[in-house]
């Protein structure tokens, strides 16, 4: 876990050289692409042992570990480390931000090489395949030819799918957690919510607010909108019922109720760690995600090699059980090596972050049993 | 159905006589409180026959007919009408726009007696028990000592529950539709991002905006997160999917998906009918809403003594009918006369505005028992 000599984990990056092209999916060359990433453990001299760690909309490279001063660990502490699912004592552990976003790759508020400004909505659009090819840039740049496993959950889910299709012969397994093979219309309308709250802020100008007011009110009520598609209807009730923060009604517009207090909190700290332009792009990019845009779920599934360990969450409604479910269909239908899980859980879609001991379970074996087999495969 | 000479119907006004009090649950007194209410049928002579219909959220007074130089009729048209569920020919339906509103009862945008300007947030928090107060005030002003029944969808049947609780003598049976007996955790959520939005948007202006600009953006944002909620995640794969407003997707921050321009549709048609403080307040009422705020629903339903009719939807997940079953249980256990039908219906919460056919299969042998049940009473 320690990659630095004073045991903290640190953040590096990785310039495409220049002049190399990044050509994104809307055919646009993303100039002087630049990715942050984190790594844990240690790369074995056959760089055989890499995994692959895919975030979520709002997460980040910072996937486990303690940054120098932070008391916080990484967003998936609980499955990365010694020992752990994914054992830092055997693999080597790669996280890296998503473009588009806000936390070191480049997105809207990097700067614009060519006018010296933040990007803003000059950025392109950029898609969930757009994020997978500037992985497979890192991956190549460390020397990996083929990584033990991708995973992750939600949208990191997603790219973890991509990559299974889009390059097949570079990942041994892949482990998409609570997530989808496309963003149904409610999925988007959802997103669009959140974006036109946004945009409807007057401090978002635009998109051009850099060097201004951000837009926090809009950004705050987007997120809350997000919070709300994230648990359950159970566990808000479990966590929150119609539990006051005073003794009782107060008959004003205030805060009153505790899951109000809790979302406005769970706001208004979003907007001091995140970039509204990003939640743009990231949010657009998980509505553009659709596998079956060039063909049948079954006909995507038909390049893939790798197996694969599909883990759902009973109370998911963003992507409940039934769209993993699709993807295991379409997989067995093609004859792929497939284990379904569906871990019953009332944490809603947040189970991903919340249930790491059940997923420990199920993923330790699994990346176990692949690092084996291509060793064995390696071996012959 | 038509209440002039003209054919059309019209809204009437009853104003509470000059210093007659009217003490809200918060405790204040709403001086000079006027109701919009529109008619449909005749009264009879013993004042036997009146329906009383209580709308949703975002409704009104006009609940059927015409108004004059309109094309579109009221917005319960499909139930109430000559040998319709609520069947004018033998009925006196009432229906009356809910005090805290913006269509001719009082509410925020009211001129406050007191300071010659609109109420705004002047205007005291109401309650789901302050709306059925209200409304037995014009019931008793148009000399009616019992309803043949109260019906009401949503919101609509918070009230009517109510209405069976408060005033048990007064209503001789109870219909409520796609509702349930409080608020969640959840529902509270989805409402304070609505006022969340709202209270953003700077034209909102501490809610004082009555001379200027309207918070239109944050209302239309507040409207289609409402949207998503009344429509089931099926509902809208069907009418929408993936479906594009253009050939292919275009990389750019517009109007993409079909989904999205509904939503966007809906909530910039909404903000030109409705007033943003009373979105604010009626909103606050449903989170109000609860029951058992004073003992359990066993308890609460000692008091009543009508019958009922519990009306819930397969698909809908704002008020899943798990909810309603709670009612029907709670009323079992008391011994009351309950029926209790779930429709199966693909509509989400919107279904109680769609699916009149199957609920004036229900609704009409049930208005119509009743009212015989009461005329042998009376007969006695």
């Amino acid at each position: 876990m320690k990659d630095d000599i004073k045991g903290y984990v640190t953040t590096k990056y990785f310039d495409l050289p220049e002049g190399e092209p990044f050509v994104l999916d809307s055919g646009v060359d993303l100039h002087g692409l630049r990715i942050a990433y984190e790594t844990y453990g240690v790369l074995d001299e056959k760089k055989n042992n890499a995994v692959l760690i895919c975030h979520a909309l709002s997460m980040d490279a910072h996937a486990a570990g303690y940054h120098n001063g932070e008391t916080k660990p990484g967003w998936w502490d609980d499955m990365i480390g010694p020992g752990k699912a994914f054992d830092t004592d055997h693999y080597f552990v790669i996280c890296s931000n998503v473009i588009g976003g806000c936390k070191g790759s480049s997105g809207p508020s990097s700067i614009n090489p060519k006018t010296g400004k933040p990007y803003a909505l000059g950025f392109p659009i950029v898609t969930i395949r757009d994020m997978v090819n500037a992985q497979k840039r890192l991956i190549d740049f460390l020397g990996i030819k083929k990584l033990v496993t991708v995973c992750g959950g939600s949208m990191g889910g997603m790219q973890a799918l991509q990559w299974a299709i889009s390059y097949p012969d570079a990942v041994a397994s892949c482990i998409p957690i609570a997530t989808t093979h496309k963003h149904t219309a409610q999925n988007i309308a959802f997103d669009e919510v959140g974006r036109q709250a946004i945009m409807a802020d007057p401090a978002w100008n635009g998109g051009d607010y850099y060097n201004g007011d951000h837009p926090s009110r809009g950004l705050a009520v987007a997120r809350m909108v997000g919070h709300i598609t994230y648990m359950s209807n159970h566990s808000m009730n479990e966590k929150f019922g119609r539990m006051l923060k005073k003794e009782k009604l107060g008959y004003e517009f205030t805060t009153e109720f505790e899951v109000e207090g809790y979302l406005r909190y769970r706001g208004d700290s979003f907007v001091k760690r995140f970039d509204a332009n990003s939640y743009l792009y990231i949010t657009k990019a998980l509505d553009y995600f659709d596998l079956t845009q060039e063909g049948s779920l079954f006909d995507m599934f038909k390049k893939v090699k790798c197996r694969f360990l599909v883990i759902a969450f009973s109370s998911d409604w963003l992507y409940p059980p039934a769209e993993s479910q699709e993807i295991v269909k379409a997989l067995k239908m093609n004859g792929r090596d497939v284990t379904y899980c569906e871990i019953s859980s009332d944490y809603g879609h947040d189970a991903f972050l919340v249930e790491f001991k059940e997923e420990t379970k199920l993923v330790k074996h699994f990346v176990n049993r692949t690092f084996k087999d291509m060793e064995d495969k390696n071996g012959q």
